[in-house]
């Protein structure tokens, strides 16, 4: 039974039962994977026991009562009189659903202008965790307003961020003139596996909330605003994106190693490589641009290969997430430094070093990424991967970590680009306005 | 543009820019959906802004520090010396990982009794928090023994619940004394639209938590464990579903209607209708008959039809969930009562006339069902529906009412059951023992 969980170490492959082995670093963190981490604990491990309707047949047992490993559902996020878009700088939320959309053949330029007055007030009101309009209107003969799923529930910090596709400024809506010179499409690049079925869109929407289905009720109802005019095109939804913020660990990808130790976490740096300002278009000052990538991960395969050579191709550790030349997470990278043979100790070819930001001119992205799955592939295998989305205030930033990632990276055995898109994401309106409203001055 | 959220009102179609209407409501609750009906605000509606990295940039605002509505990740159940598996009569989790598998064609009696017991072992670990072997073995040459990806995360309230398709009761294993006589597949029932993508499983997994990556990294890590000897078949990934406890608010399907009003709730109807007690198979009591059924619902569809239709197909108001002969959502539905022209006032095949106890000799099935999302159907239709999930201690009690439902509810021209299984589940081992180690004795 090749992968088992005591593969290699020399237990009776069938003994029965058999206890799993507790790992060094289960001992080293108490019981819990976290616990020992936080607060106060009340009553000890398996101490305290809650009742409740089925709760004495259950066996419900609280590690602690005020685990600071907590989500606050009460969180809400305004959505006028701010510089730039929320979901983009805001600290990640446990649930993202990305969505493209593509203008229908008739949609008008006056089409596309209301449907973006219609969208940010929409937006204001389902940040602020209200409906979009009666869940339950008075006569009988109107359909409801709000689908309603979300009728009960919190904010859920709730962001949506809309983007512009490069097509929104093709000569079909006389927007041309709007186009700044740095937006395209995306080019061909290195390690491109693109299913047209997740490649591009006229429109793109972010909804991050920490309760997919606040999320969810976002897009659809977003997109039921739109109908007529728009129609969905792809849509991913991803999980499982712990804070990483202050306090808060380094959330993992899928393929079981921290993403993002190294990711734009200062004002400065935001301002320096995210939000776009005194570009070729004034109106686009206090935007971004966004590059949403689907990658696959080949989960099964990945899962066979020793954990020396996984290490290697990151550049990091697994477990704390170092890289190979420390032993903190947030120790430096030192790309030259070399073992007792000469040989450098983090490959050149590891994914850290080709997307260290010393080894690319100083550019940093803004990184946003989310885990997926879509269940199972034809083939029977785990059909999952990341969502990967970025924020740079040029696209050339991407392309240009992307082109090198995709034509050395070690991790590309492991990895699939599947879908692509790249949108313009326009600064937060001022109150009675709208999410680019300069376009139709 | 139909079913916009200002169709009907006679605010002006293009108007721009514009204020969706605040709806009754959404003024009656104040400015949150849920935020008044919690404890005391901390600063008011927008009157404490957080800092932080990003924060003074993302402008966030909280609502209430000290909100109950908050999901304690610490959470974690006990597996060994209960009678009962858990995930049945659990507070259900806010996600669930649902899988089958296949048996492997060369998989003797003896891999399959392997494979429960180091199931077992290895979700006793994971319930507890913990890895099911080394993220990061000594040796660079072993494969990781856990995939990582839930290294640093709480234990998420993780239950994980085993059952066992009828084929395992098969002459193949020579386990058919073990069968019990109520057990085989399901027949074929009204209202089936079945895709065999989505059908039947020789093993059925339900990984639930409140945090859709410690199920995914459950299931992931047993289907790794059950390599060779189990294929994984289909999976759903459910989210969504606030606990109905004490305190919270029943959860809402999609199609916006509350879920799980009228549910089983206390231990005596448990005992009643779900565990199975004194059944002709002594290994079984303490199990439960699982039904599964993956049910798409045609939400566009849904959404454009009248309040008083959908209101009237389900028997309930949308809002609040009353029964329609009624005003508050526990109020009982009379399914007698007439209006002034002498009508029936609930439908007879209202969802919920059909499925009450009280017209189906008083039988019930504890639900705990979770929506899901597919993404977009080949049409470029919502693709989402309900993963609905029944325990019961008699697959007949399922049958009957599902054999009602398909042939005469008023909802089934927007939902179509596209996925099903049936499974039993054994009760749960002492310490030192396994799920279904009676049938190898």
């Amino acid at each position: 039974m090749s992968g088992s969980m005591d593969a290699g170490d020399g237990a009776a492959e069938d003994s029965v039962p058999q206890q799993p082995r507790q790992p060094p670093e289960a001992v080293a963190t108490g019981t819990s994977r976290r616990g020992l981490l936080r607060g106060a604990l009340l009553g000890g491990v398996g101490g305290l026991v809650v009742g409740g309707a089925g709760g004495a047949v259950a066996g419900r047992t609280l590690i602690s009562e005020d685990s600071t490993d907590a989500v606050n559902l009460g969180t809400k996020y305004p959505f006028y009189g701010q510089r730039y878009q929320v979901g983009i700088a805001t600290e990640p939320q446990r649930h993202c659903l990305f969505a493209t959309f593509r203008l229908a053949p008739g949609a008008t330029t006056r089409d596309l202008q209301v449907l973006l007055a219609r969208w940010s007030a929409a937006i204001a009101v389902l940040q602020d965790g209200r409906s979009v309009g009666s869940v339950e209107p008075t006569s009988p003969l109107q359909p409801p307003r709000d689908t309603g799923e979300a009728h009960d529930l919190s904010p859920a910090s709730l962001t949506v961020t809309l983007g512009l596709g490069p097509s929104v400024f093709g000569e079909r809506f006389g927007l041309a003139r709007f186009k700044p010179a740095l937006f395209s499409d995306l080019p061909p690049l290195n390690g491109d596996f693109l299913d047209p079925k997740f490649t591009g869109g006229d429109l793109s929407l972010q909804a991050c909330a920490d309760d997919p289905q606040v999320s969810y009720h976002a897009f659809r109802n977003l997109a039921r605003i739109g109908r007529g005019v728009v129609v969905p095109y792809w849509t991913v939804l991803g999980f499982g994106r712990a804070s990483a913020g202050e306090g808060q660990a380094t959330p993992r990808m899928l393929l079981g190693f921290k993403d993002g130790t190294r990711n734009i976490k200062t004002d400065d740096q935001m301002a320096q490589f995210v939000w776009i300002d005194k570009s070729d278009q004034p109106w686009l000052d206090g935007g971004s641009y966004q590059v949403v990538r689907k990658i696959r991960m080949l989960l099964e395969t990945w899962d066979a290969d020793r954990i020396g050579d996984q290490q290697e191709i990151f550049g990091r550790d697994k477990a704390e997430g170092a890289p190979l030349t420390g032993t903190k997470e947030f120790d430096h990278p030192d790309f030259a430094a070399r073992d007792a043979e000469g040989e450098l100790i983090i490959n050149p070819l590891a994914h850290i070093a080709l997307s260290a930001p010393e080894n690319n001119g100083g550019v940093m992205i803004k990184r946003r990424s989310y885990n997926y799955t879509d269940g199972l592939a034809a083939d029977g295998q785990l059909d999952a991967g990341l969502l990967f989305i970025s924020y740079q205030n040029d696209p050339q930033h991407f392309i240009r970590l992307q082109n090198r990632l995709g034509a050395n990276d070690l991790l590309n055995e492991y990895i699939r680009h599947i879908g692509s898109g790249i949108f313009v994401v326009p600064p937060a309106p001022e109150e009675g306005h709208y999410i680019g409203e300069a376009l139709f001055a």
